[in-house]
């Protein structure tokens, strides 16, 4: 018997398959995600792949995390931008794969919760990625906080700066279109005309290049005052920042310093902003533990 | 037999009394809280407006909402600056007063409580009030939002424009220095030499006055991006705003169009935004229904 959990990105999909006592996974892969190939196909490929990885061996539990907006109580993913799925059944379709044992969740929203579960005791802790976009979780007393839409810690498009730069959604000044690693690719793009990777931006800026220096600082002193505003809002104890661009060394400490300065620094509150750490991911540890937790007890119900 | 709910202001202080079943007063008072003469002076003096408000009758259930850090649990008063009392045994000593059976807690997360209350099988609710300064609430599926260090919905004087106009706090910036009551007229001072009081500001503006519309649309398009942010950062069923300046016609419209503006319209998420209309006010109705509800089981208890 295997537990399986499955990250679904925009282009990438991760599958990861456990023993049953284990939190690191017995095997991996990684499969394109090509959602213009449909749902259908996709969740071909992905069974098909779980089979392999697990031998044939039957399924205990399964959790499937994914952007966008899910309804994990009645097992739907309303709506996902990235992969172009609207109104899908994802938990129906795949628990006449897997079996009803499954749990399906907004993938920041599992990441907060993998962030929480290797922080036993923790009162309430917000996670926020920041890799092509910029996302976000709670998780408050065990509990993730999915909000009224199931759009909580939808943060990305948030505008923090009107008539700021221009967003893929069409807007300006959305909080990753100046903080995110889209954003930072197209702001370098049009202030310098110079075509770079979101990396090779940061490294630059962090070598002292004046050009990179300013559009870096800009970004992460923007996302450090939005989380400071995070913080002050929700009052976490603990602030995980992830996501390829937010566990850069160089971004991270610029995001961290100018969160320091602009919280509320109140008697008694000491902020607390990590790293996260988690491997192979917080979304896959998320997913996996709420599988194990609650796979097949929420998951398509209509009764939480 | 009556129940007692009073709200302690910085300036100011209402004590309201109610029959058992009802939920408008049977008698008010307000008196000057007077918070310099220390904390013994003030129990004194509203032990004796509520003796004659009751007419010496006992006490069924009693609660007490203030601004600042309140831990409910442990019914203490933890810091507040408005009143400059801090640690203090707020349940402890006020129990000896009017019973055992009183609950304590902060005045936004209080006023909260009230939005929710007359908006039965609201999911998840903010309440954000504006006067002389800013403050907030949550409420998710019935239960306050405390935060881990009893400082949820403190977002007066978080950070939303470096450099700034000067805060009350010493520093700059802050979210209440742009758009609340005190910041508009030190602002307006500032700019352009006039002192003048917020509601005067406002009407200015209102009629036409360029500069003084200038500063108050500032100030609203700041609160307005704001609560946009929270909402997309919490996603609320729905977002209250109140407090006196909130509650100004011209204010809140023009809050309410920033807002829009500047969140994240998903499909399928109608942002609700309402003006608090709760009477005598959302701070001493939440007061009373968390008294009744919880009086004397939580507070002053280690237990939750």
């Amino acid at each position: 018997m295997f537990d399986l959990a499955i990250d679904i990105g925009g282009t990438k999909t991760l599958i990861a398959v456990f023993k049953e006592n284990e939190s690191q996974p017995f095997a991996t892969e990684k499969i394109s995600t090509l959602s213009d190939a449909g749902f259908e196909s996709f969740v071909e490929r992905i069974v098909k792949v779980s089979t392999r990885l697990t031998g044939g061996s039957p399924i205990r539990r399964w959790g499937v995390c994914t952007a966008g907006a899910v309804n994990t109580t009645r097992g739907l993913l309303l709506w996902s931008p990235n992969l172009g799925w609207k109104n899908v059944d994802l938990y129906g379709v795949l628990s006449q794969e897997f079996g009803p044992a499954g749990f399906i969740e907004n993938d920041c929203n599992a990441a907060a919760y993998g962030e929480w579960y290797v922080r036993p005791g923790t009162d309430l802790l917000g996670y926020v990625t920041v890799s092509t976009g910029i996302g976000m979780g709670i998780v408050s007393e065990g509990r993730i906080l999915h909000g009224s839409h199931c759009a909580a810690g939808e943060i990305g498009h948030t505008i923090v700066r009107p008539g700021g730069p221009q967003c893929t959604c069409g807007r300006r000044g959305c909080l990753q279109a100046i903080a995110g690693g889209r954003g930072l690719e197209r702001v370098t793009q049009e202030k310098l005309g110079i075509s770079l990777a979101t990396e090779e931006i940061v490294n630059l800026s962090l070598i002292g290049d004046l050009r990179f220096k300013e559009i870096v600082s800009d970004a992460a002193d923007t996302l450090g005052r939005f989380v400071a505003n995070i913080c002050d809002i929700i009052d976490p104890e603990i602030l995980v920042i992830g996501g390829s661009l937010g566990r850069n060394d160089h971004y991270f400490r610029l995001v961290f310093e100018s969160a320091m300065q602009a919280y509320y620094p109140l008697p008694g509150r000491d902020l607390k902003i990590e790293l996260s750490s988690v491997t192979p991911s917080s979304n896959i540890l998320g997913t996996l533990i709420l599988a194990r937790q609650y796979g097949g007890v929420l998951g398509g119900s209509e009764s939480n």
